[in-house]
């Protein structure tokens, strides 16, 4: 393998708990050069037998919802009850919106420089499922090195909450007051993968508006079917700078996983999502590999453009496709 | 091609609109044989061009919920309106429960026998996607036979609804009254894919029970993030049995249909279902081809028995896979 890294000295570190060495290791998991990609293979293989021993926690909401207000509280509070504390980011998007990686570091000022608390910014480009990998082997260093409490976070715009959803054990929404414009962001379908959900900003002015969406949505999520897990969701209100509830959101998380290891749904959900894991990589590699032969994005633009002026058969379209490549 | 089959008399018999003919195109799309397929695809190829004018109505809801009495009634109203109707059924597990669909049929008394109305039971095995297939392409036909309204029903308990909801053009979603154990069937994420909502049975003592689940469910769905199509689903009460809310339901269809047509998203859904059936045939098939291959099943079950026992990386054992491949 490479003499530029040494793997063992780079596991030796994780494995320490040593920040230089898991950023040092992510850096590799999220880089392009396939050098590194070999590295970073060699790596995740070396310590994985150590991973899996954490919690893991998806956390969505559009912005201006106080994610990272929220998460410096919420951090804070975990790190309190004796966890230690990693925080990484999935935004395929972020290419388009760079600069608010490091916003959200320098908002979250006590958390960022806790000696308990890892705090990565999320990789500023790649392809979803690309992103998705490479934030579960992040999961897999974090976890290596001792973060037994790994917040995963997203914002609830694009595709990227169904790949937290498969990556964590607990679903969790923030929402504001109000259902009207501010919602606007959110993703359909979002809602009723949600395991819980926190009205932020319930202070001040707000605090009576919050109350009363909490109500609405605690009895709207009455009305959804049950889940898999046989966990009810349940609404909370918080405020992150009056640290407000931040207790109760603690709690409730940790009642999930008390319910779920009991009735073993948390460890069912893991091996079901390690299997669509191997799955997916498998269908995405193929589909990949499809896509990268020459000329064949040119054929499926002229295909569709086909199928925009007159009726063909995309079936038969795709059937010919295969059949040339 | 086929010395068996005359694809001009089965395509001319199409556009006659002979039900002979249509019922015997949607077999020869059904089978497993080749012969059989290669044959579907040439009569499929010759009479695209005369489909697509047609509104297409996917309706789910669990068993119990009186969903072949609601398509009785329903049914009758959209011919009462002018139309001539196809009812389609997808359902991936019928292989499990044979039988059901003479049942339904039977249970259309009215309908199955009207002049105007083409009803054909649910092919009764294969995959989801090859199922979704089928599905699509028996719309085609009954379009070119000049069937003018395509109904799509499916039990809301499995995968099938999304296809559903793919290859239609609004999503209706019938429920009963009381949130309580009769849900138990609807899997979670269909409530936020409906376009509209129907409480059915409310009738007699039935009756406010149902009027209260009416605003309710109108209250959650109006927690919800808006949809695509700028529509707000609606949610409605009818009773089969008595005649009352049939003519509303079909009512509020038609306004999404004028909604839609307006704003354009009516063209903008089916160029994007258009496009999606291309590449999810391509993907489909590749990932399909990719597990026909000899040894890989084998092989994948080794992999996944190891991932349940020891910690191994599943995108290392993915990649190796491929490469063995």
């Amino acid at each position: 393998m490479s003499k530029a890294f040494n793997i063992q000295e780079i596991t030796d570190g994780i494995l320490a708990s040593n920040i230089t060495y898991v950023s040092k290791a992510i850096t590799l998991v999220e880089s392009t050069k396939q050098e590194h990609q070999d590295v970073a293979q060699e790596i995740i293989n070396a310590i994985i037998n150590k991973s899996g021993h954490s919690f893991r926690l998806g956390i969505t909401g559009v912005p201006g919802v106080g994610k990272s207000t929220f998460i410096e509280s919420f951090g804070l509070e975990v790190i309190n009850r004796g966890h230690k504390l990693a925080v990484l980011a999935i935004d395929p998007s972020s290419q388009l919106s760079k600069g608010s990686i490091l916003g959200d570091k320098t908002r979250m000022e006590q958390l960022s420089v806790h000696p308990k608390a890892f705090i990565r910014p999320s990789p500023s480009s790649g392809s979803l499922g690309g992103v998705a990998r490479k934030t579960k082997e992040s999961i897999i260093i974090c976890e290596a090195a001792g973060y037994d409490y790994i917040i995963v976070e997203t914002v609830g715009v694009g595709q990227s909450e169904t790949a937290v959803h498969q990556l964590t054990d607990f679903f969790l929404l923030l929402m504001l007051a109000g259902a009207g414009d501010e919602l606007q962001g959110i993703k359909r379908g979002i809602m009723e993968m949600a395991d819980g959900m926190v009205i932020t900003k319930a202070d001040g002015s707000n605090l009576d508006k919050a109350k009363m969406a909490r109500v609405e949505y605690a009895r709207a999520l009455h009305l959804f079917p049950p889940t898999e897990s046989e966990w009810i969701p349940k609404v909370l209100t918080c405020s992150s700078t009056q640290q407000m509830g931040i207790k109760d959101v603690y709690d409730m998380i940790d009642q999930y996983k008390r319910h779920t290891t009991i009735n073993h749904f948390f460890e069912t959900k893991r091996m079901q999502q390690t299997k669509q894991w191997l799955h997916q990589t498998i269908n995405d590699a193929l589909i990949e590999r499809f896509y990268a032969k020459a000329n064949v994005n040119d054929e499926i633009k002229k295909i569709e453009k086909q199928l925009q002026h007159e009726n063909i058969n995309p079936y038969r379209a795709a059937m010919d496709l295969l059949k040339k490549f």
